[in-house]
C-alpha cells in the first residue's frame, strides 16, 4: 500500500498552477464582453467604463497571483502529498475557482456591504485550509522536505508558514469586520493584501519581538522564508505563465465561436442562404484572431527564451512577470475593440482601438524586457553564461525582448500623426512579426557562423553542407531538464 | 550563443498540451450555451436539439485528441527545438486554435460545402506545416532523440513519419474534393480520421509493397512508428489531462459571473437594492458549482492515484482516457441542465436533468476503469508493482476507481423508482462523496497498520505515537521523477 497514500507532489502543483493561471487570466471576460455601443466615443468609454473595470480586473489578477506564490511557497516544504494533502488541495483549488464570482461581484457592487463580506470570507477560509496543510504536513514530517526535516527550529518554521498562509485571512477579517462601518477602511484592508509577503515578515519580527521568545519565530527562520519566498520555483512559474498564454488565445477563439457564426434563421433570411457572403461580413474578425495569435505566440516565445536562461526568479522578476501575464490577460480587449471599430469613422475610435492595442502590447513586452534588466543586476545568480554581458547570446536575448516595445511606439506614434493607419494594416503588421523573428535568427546563425570561421579557420570544412551540419552542431547544448 | 538557438522541448510540449486540452474542452460550450425553454420537456430537447451538438462535440475532441497524439508522436523524435522549429510549432497552435471555429461552422451548417470545405483546409495547413517540422528536423539531426539520429535508416524513418502526419491532410482532400458533389462521401473521409493512426501504418505497409522497396518504409519502420505510438509519453498525457479537468472548473464559474450577478439596474428595480435577495434568487447555481466541482475535482483525483501506478500507456488507454476526459469536459452541460431545472415540475425534467449527470458521471469514471482493467491484462509492463493483482494497493485503487461508478448508478435507480430525489439533494450527495474517500484512506491505513502488526509484532513500539510515526514512515516511497 505504500507508495499509494503518498504520492510526488510534482503533478499536483503543475494542476494547481494551470488552474490559479486559468482564473486569474479568466477575469479579463467581463471587461471584454462590457456592451460598447459602436457609434460613440471610445475614448470615453475607455475612461469612464473601461477603465474601473480594467483596474479591477488588474488587482483580482494580482490577488490570485499572490495567492498562487502563497501556494508555491507552501508546496515547496512538501516533498510528497499523501491523500490528505491532495483532496485539501483541492479544497483550495474549490475555493480558487470560486474567487472571480466574489470579485466581480466586488467590482459591480463595490459599496454594498455583502459583496465585501463574501470576497473576505472566501480569502479567510483559503487561509484556514491552507493553515490545514500546513499543520497536516508538520505531523507527518515524512512528507516534507528533508532540508525542512532536519531543520533544528521546525516549530518556529511551522509558525512562519502559518503566519504566512493566515497574514490575507487576518487582513480580511479586518476588511470584513469594518464593512458594515464604512467600505473604505474595508478596501485598505484588502489592497494590503498585495503586500502580504511582507506584512507577514514584519509581523513575524513583531512577534517574535513582543513575546519574548515564547513563539518560536526567530529572524533565521524569517530569512529561511524570505529566501523561499525569494526563489519560487522557476519551473513553476513558467508552468503558470503557459496557462495564461494558453488561455488567451483560446479565449478569443471561444468569442468567435460564439459570436461570429451566424445561426441558420439569420443565414436564411439576411444572407438568403449565401455561408460566404454570412462570414464575409465578420471576416475582419478572423483577420484580428490570426494577429492577436501571431502576437500572443511570439511574447510567448520571447518569454520561453528569457526564462531559459534564468537560473533563479528573485520576487522582483516574479512580480513584473505577473504584471506582464496581466497585460497579456488584455489581449482579448484589444482583440474585442479592434474588431469592432474595423469599419468606423466616428471620433477616431479605429485609433483610439489600436493605440489601446499599441499600450497592452508595450506593457506586456516592456515588462518581460524588465525582468531580463533587472536579472542584469545580479548576473552571477540569476542568468546563465551565454546571456550574460560579453556573451555570445547577450545581444540576439536583448534584440528579441527589444522587438515588441519598439514596433507598439511605431505603431503608436503612426497612429497620432497620420490616419493611414487602419485595424487591417494593423493585424497585418501583427501578423508579419514574426518573419521580423525568423530575419533575427538568420542573422544571428549567420554571424555565429562568421565567429566561428574566424576562431577556428582550420576546420572550415570544405563542403557547405559541412558547414552547416558542424555550426548546428556546436548549437546543440543538451538542457533536458527544463520539463513542464 | 550556442544554447540560444537550441532549446529543450519540454517546456513547449508542455504548452502545446495546455493548448490542445483547453481548444477540446471548450467546444462543449456550444452545447452547454443552447438556449433550453424551461417548459419543454427536457427528454425531447436532449434526444432532438441536443444530441446531434453533442456527438458533434465528442468527435470535435476526437479530432482534436488524435491531432495531439500525432503532435505527441513527433514531438517524441524532437530533443532540443530550435527556434525555427519553435515557431513552426506555434503555427501548428494557431491552426489548432482556430478549429474549433471551422467544427462549429460544420456542426451549424453541415450540409455547406463552404464549411466541409473550411474545416479540412485547416487540417490540409496542419499537416503540411507538421511535414516541414518533420523536415526541418530530418535537416538537423542534431536536434533529435539519439535513438533516431543513431537509428540504421533515417530516410525510412522520416517516411514513416511524413506518411504518419500527412495522412490526415490526404483524407481532408478528399473529402474538400468530393464536397461539391456530395457531403455525405466527405463525411466518410473525415470520419476516417478518427482512425488515421491505423491507416497510417497500412498504407506505409502498402507502399512500402507497391514501391518495390524504392520508397523506403520497411517493415522495421512501421513497427517502431507503431511502438512509438504506443507509448505515447505518460506526462504528456498527464500534462493534457490536468489542462481538461482545469478548464472544465473553470468555464462553470466563468458562466456563473457572467450570467448570475444581476445588473446594477436590475438590482434597482427587480430587488430594490436588496442584493441578498437577489443573489438568493439563484442560489441554487452556487450549490450546484460547488458540487460539480468536487466531482471534477475527485474524477482528477482518481485520475492522479490510477496514473501515478501506470508504467506505460498503450494506445486503448489513451483512448479510454480521451473518452473520459471528453465525458468531464461534458459536465459543464450537467452542471447548466441540473441548475435550469431546479425548482420545475414540468415533464419530470428535474429527474432527467439528474439522470443526464448521471449518465456523464458514469461514462467518466467507467472509463477510468477500463484503463485500469487494460492495464490489468498486462501488468508486467504497464503496472507498479503495488497495484498489481495481490499487490498491496491493488484493492485500495480498485475500489477508488468503482466510488464514481457505483454512485451514479445508485442515483440513477433511485431517480427513476421514486420522485425523492431533487437536484439539491443531488448536489448535496456529490459534496459528500469526499468525505467517502476520505474514510476509504482512513481504512486504508488502518488495515495496513493491522498487516504491520501482524507481519512485525516484535516492532511494535510501546508508545502509540511511535506506531504512527513508524507507519508512516513506511508508507514514504520517493518518487518525484513524476513532474509536471
Amino acid at each position: 500500500m505504500a507508495d499509494d497514500h503518498v504520492q510526488s507532489s510534482g503533478r499536483m502543483q503543475a494542476y494547481s498552477d494551470a488552474i490559479f493561471s486559468i482564473v486569474a487570466t479568466i477575469m479579463i471576460l467581463p471587461v471584454a464582453h462590457t456592451e460598447i455601443p459602436k457609434d460613440k466615443n471610445l475614448r470615453e468609454v475607455i475612461f469612464y467604463q473601461l477603465l474601473p473595470k480594467i483596474l479591477i480586473y488588474i488587482l483580482s489578477f494580482f490577488v490570485v497571483a499572490i495567492s498562487w506564490s502563497a501556494h508555491v511557497w507552501l508546496f515547496q516544504i512538501i516533498r510528497h502529498a499523501d491523500d490528505v494533502t491532495t483532496l485539501l488541495n483541492l479544497l483550495i483549488m474549490m475555493i480558487i475557482t470560486f474567487l472571480p464570482f466574489t470579485f466581480t461581484l466586488m467590482g459591480t457592487f463595490p459599496e454594498f456591504v455583502l459583496a465585501i463580506v463574501l470576497f473576505s470570507v472566501c480569502i479567510i477560509v483559503l487561509g484556514l485550509v491552507q493553515a490545514l496543510v500546513v499543520l497536516h504536513v508538520f505531523r507527518n514530517p515524512q512528507t516534507m522536505e528533508e532540508s525542512i526535516r532536519n531543520s533544528e527550529n521546525m516549530t518556529a518554521v511551522r509558525n512562519a508558514l502559518l503566519l504566512r498562509v493566515l497574514v490575507n485571512a487576518i487582513l480580511c477579517t479586518f476588511a470584513a469586520v469594518f464593512a458594515p462601518v464604512t467600505s473604505v477602511i474595508s478596501y485598505v484592508f484588502l489592497v494590503m493584501i498585495l503586500f502580504s509577503p511582507n506584512i507577514a515578515v514584519q509581523l513575524s519580527k513583531l512577534i517574535s519581538k513582543c513575546s519574548g521568545g515564547r513563539f518560536q519565530m526567530s529572524q533565521e527562520v524569517v530569512r529561511r522564508g524570505k529566501s523561499y519566498e525569494m526563489e519560487v520555483n522557476k519551473e513553476r512559474v513558467e508552468c503558470y505563465s503557459d496557462g495564461v498564454f494558453a488561455i488567451v488565445a483560446t479565449l478569443i477563439i471561444l468569442d468567435i465561436c460564439e459570436k461570429d457564426i451566424p445561426s441558420r434563421t439569420a443565414l436564411k433570411y439576411e444572407y438568403k442562404n449565401d455561408l460566404v457572403a454570412a462570414l464575409d461580413h465578420d471576416s475582419s474578425v478572423f483577420l484580428a484572431y490570426f494577429g492577436t495569435f501571431a502576437t500572443v505566440g511570439l511574447l510567448w516565445y520571447i518569454h520561453h527564451s528569457l526564462y531559459h536562461h534564468l537560473q533563479r526568479t528573485s520576487r522582483l522578476m516574479t512580480m513584473f512577470n505577473n504584471f506582464s501575464l496581466a497585460m497579456i490577460g488584455g489581449m482579448p480587449l484589444a482583440f474585442k475593440l479592434t474588431s469592432l471599430y474595423n469599419d468606423t469613422d466616428f471620433y477616431n475610435n479605429e485609433r483610439v482601438a489600436i493605440q489601446l492595442s499599441c499600450v497592452i502590447m508595450f506593457l506586456a513586452s516592456i515588462s518581460q524586457l524588465a525582468i531580463f534588466v533587472t536579472a542584469l543586476f545580479r548576473p552571477e545568480q540569476d542568468l546563465t553564461d551565454s546571456v550574460k554581458v560579453g556573451g555570445q547570446s547577450h545581444y540576439y536575448l536583448l534584440v528579441k525582448l527589444l522587438v515588441y516595445p519598439t514596433v507598439s511606439i511605431i505603431i503608436y506614434i503612426i497612429s497620432l500623426t497620420s490616419d493611414v493607419l487602419s485595424v487591417e494594416s494593423f493585424h497585418v503588421a501583427q501578423l508579419g512579426t514574426p518573419v521580423l523573428f525568423f530575419i533575427l535568427w538568420l542573422i544571428a546563425v549567420k554571424i555565429q557562423r562568421n565567429v566561428q570561421e574566424v576562431l577556428n579557420p582550420e576546420e572550415h570544412p570544405p563542403i557547405q553542407e559541412g558547414i552547416n551540419n558542424e555550426n548546428q552542431r556546436l548549437l546543440t547544448v543538451p538542457t533536458d531538464n527544463i520539463d513542464c
